[in-house]
């Protein structure tokens, strides 16, 4: 099995099927998808593309945004993002948490995420999804997740059956403990993405990834230490980054297969 | 005491004889001055405006860029930092370790950053000065300092006499490790400096702090946690933000002092 998953996210700009299309060109097996683009695309009718490519879903991104005050909203769009992983066929819903709210109280937030996520995660089991709770670089705690650390996200994925982590070397390659907590998380990793971070950031740090190989991080040791939990899912290579997302899609597809062959899979 | 201090580098456009001026003419007692500006204003010089004006030196930024493969300039370089610490009579010089060296080894920079602090240290003893090592954010650990949590620089700070560690609001506060590790600072904490963090991040992410009460950290809180390791030295007021440093000197010190009695100085 080729672990290698286009998340959609690094061709910004392609539908769900010029995704599809692409990763079939590649040689890719599997994608990760985007809720916007599959509704742009019709939910039932990116179901059957993927599914007629012969392609797996890695995953679907993205639920979450849980912090605040009033979570009633948030947690109906919730229970829409699990139904909508199901019928792609996909395991994995990747959940972004949500900044800290007006209040300031970032200790409130976090807490009204570790609720709500127990209260999503039994409608997760009955749909056969694991929410897979994204812990985000510090730079991304006030305005899209108060997750900071992988040891943070386990403290929640423990408590429930259907929930789990996500690794993304992006977020948490900085952190002093992070040898332990990915060796902790064992088999609660529910999806290993992987880009480079890039120095200087640049002028929307969201947009502050490169391919694997050009950056700061150290993708081969992050990868081994992945391995060594006995991960054996997916991979996907998710990329922010406006040069990119202006680029022609099969010379991103194939610079990001190149990259993933020469960098992260010797490390498998 | 008056316990507010003015950061240098808030007015980064002002010489140390108009910093010390500005301070004087809104009755801030203390000041927090940079290498660069001291340099240029003269060593002795420097240490004779601020005696004269009867103002403490809070601290001296910075020392610190410890990562480097081959450490010896800068190791001189931190020599250097101590003796013009000592010269302009303050006891605190402010280290920023540095980030990942081109081999993306972030662990062994980590231990660059431990073994270069134990040699200094003992100079630092001998000066009566104590490295004031600064834990950064993560969104600077790739090029400004590999020390990313409070912990971290507890681990070291520990094991010398003469090294502490600095809070600074907008470094530490997404941490959710945070009051856990201001408790166990205790009397380490050497200093503690105050602005805000941002959203959205600007365009170059070193300049995303405001003025205290303008962004997401909860500043009463840390406040709180800081006040009762009975830390009881001076706060500063740093910030870089471009517009703030465009802005009248007075202007922006009259800014400052109102947001410190107002936001900071309540929780002490």
């Amino acid at each position: 099995m080729a672990r290698l998953s286009l998340n959609q996210a690094t061709i910004k700009r392609a539908s769900v099927v010029e995704t599809v299309d692409g990763c079939a060109r590649h040689g890719i097996e599997a994608v990760g998808l985007w809720r916007e683009p599959v509704a742009d695309q019709g939910l039932a009718r990116s179901a059957k593309i993927v599914r007629d490519a012969g392609l797996r879903v890695s995953s679907l991104c993205r639920g979450g945004f849980l912090t605040a005050l009033d979570n009633r909203a948030a947690l109906d769009d919730n229970r829409r993002a699990i139904e909508e992983a199901a019928a792609l066929g996909t395991d994995t819903l990747v959940m972004v948490v949500g900044g800290v709210a007006g209040d300031k109280d970032l200790i409130g937030a976090r807490q009204r995420v570790a609720d709500a996520i127990a209260e999503l995660s039994v409608e997760a089991k009955a749909a056969g999804v694991v929410l897979a709770l994204e812990p985000m670089h510090p730079v991304f705690c006030a305005d899209r997740g108060v997750l900071s650390t992988l040891a943070q996200a386990l403290d929640i994925a423990e408590k429930h059956e259907s929930v789990g982590v996500v690794v993304d070397a992006l977020h948490v390659w900085w952190d002093p403990d992070l040898d332990a907590q990915i060796a902790r998380a064992g088999s609660s990793i529910a999806s290993y993405q992987v880009c480079d971070w890039l120095t200087p950031v640049p002028a929307d740090v969201l947009l502050g990834r490169g391919y694997p190989g050009d950056g700061d991080i150290d993708l081969d040791r992050l990868t081994r230490h992945v391995a060594a939990t006995g991960y054996s899912g997916d991979i996907e290579v998710e990329i922010f980054n406006a040069d990119i997302w202006a680029a022609d899609f099969d010379e991103v597809i194939g610079e990001v297969s190149r990259r993933y062959h020469s960098i992260v899979e010797p490390a498998l």
